[in-house]
């Protein structure tokens, strides 16, 4: 689905707000793509991130789908608000094992208050790339407040 | 509601786990309390795990209580299986502000192959005990892997 | 958790808005217990509401629960608002037997816009209650329309 | 996606079996379409299965996608399995207005034990076709038990 964003300038928005979710520094993920209603992020698996039979933890898979979902909803919204995690479901598929990880975070239906995104996470490994988990999350519009994007 | 595990053993082998999650490490999350069916998982506010707007992630928060609600489901199995977070919803109750974070997963519903827990996350504030997130989660009992639990 | 009703009539209104409800007649749901936060609904089992292997169906389930959640939170709601289902996640934790099923809603965190709860559906067998399902929902409050509650 | 099913005789098996659901007669579902993975249920509005503001109830529009999500699973199942709702998450779109609405079940991770789905349902209306919900289910496969289908 094509969305036209109310703000023209929503990827530089995206990006500078992208910029200070310090988590994503900590962990190494980077923004890879920025449209109007859709966003990728990827991370490099790290051994610090992992759970206990060695694959990627799946609260870091979470991390990155649920930045890239909540993005999508973001670029979709008018200047001067900011988007919030109302809730999110995961599935995961299968254990996160790769080199690399690419989330990709869809605008399903905007709203006013609420945007409803799905996300996707799939993984690069030696035998191609595996879905390791896809989201169903509820995205909101936070206006008036003293906040930055 | 009380549940007796089956391996009276449980404690260490959660523990034993847990200390291989490495990213726990990572964001300094630490076990708290273990019980057959109860888990607590605490986490110190740190600012490099921070979104936006200066609150914890979300995908932190759910780090933790997803371990919490894994372990809690763990508490429960028997010797030589090893638990995976099938999926989870969480919802957001408030912004994660505070100094301290305190993750509590219990088991629902156990079964031979799912199990389902719930859990929650409060924040210690100048305020007091603040709810922020609450899930509901899926697990699974997988056997006869090459793995250690 | 204790919660004080913004509107004292909240009883009346949830009454009055569950009786419009026509599918809660057409499956011969009760609204069995009306309090502020929480709120009860009953159903006796009928094979006409059934799945194919013989049990109540899913859905026939969560309807009890989602009218329940509802108006858990529409009785915290002010007066001149209407409750809409924003989205909802059940496990189901035991097939659907029994002779009658009974779903509890009850508000975990009320809000402005949004408000946050948990419902519960056991049902009624020979060898007691037998818990078979759980919700996590989100409800909205919606204001201005030209609907009544 | 394309699946190759296990038992060639699906499309009988799902049909039998969505026979036997006989929530589905009693709320004038109809089974519109059985390939492998894939599955679409309808069911033309009816006032007596409404909720207070006179659109079809949330639980409906949830019956119709999970039975779709299910058989939708089921098709990939070998023969002498039953199929069983683990959980499922719905997001409400829009309100559930329309003369007939159309629920599509879809298989986005097919597994030995558990299969995941996704679902969406659309109305038909005046306007065109609208989107009013969106489902993300767990469902498992159920074996060695005195069931049929």
């Amino acid at each position: 689905m094509a969305f036209i964003p109310e703000d023209p300038g929503f990827a530089d928005r995206v990006r500078a707000s992208f910029g200070r979710q310090r988590v994503m520094t900590t962990i190494g993920a980077e923004l890879a793509a920025v449209a109007a209603g859709e966003i990728v992020i990827e991370l490099a698996f790290r051994d610090d991130l992992t759970q206990q039979h060695g694959y990627l933890h799946a609260a870091i898979v979470t991390a990155i789908v649920d930045s890239a979902c909540g993005y999508a909803a973001h670029s979709l919204m008018p200047l001067g608000t900011a988007v919030l995690t109302v809730e999110y479901k995961v599935n995961f598929l299968a254990p996160a094992a790769g080199r690399r990880f690419i989330a990709t975070g869809r605008v399903t239906k905007p709203g006013r208050t609420l945007t409803v995104t799905t996300g996707d996470v799939v993984a690069e490994t030696d035998a191609g790339r595996v879905a390791v988990a896809t989201m169903l999350a509820t995205m909101m519009t936070v206006r008036g407040r003293d906040i930055t994007d």
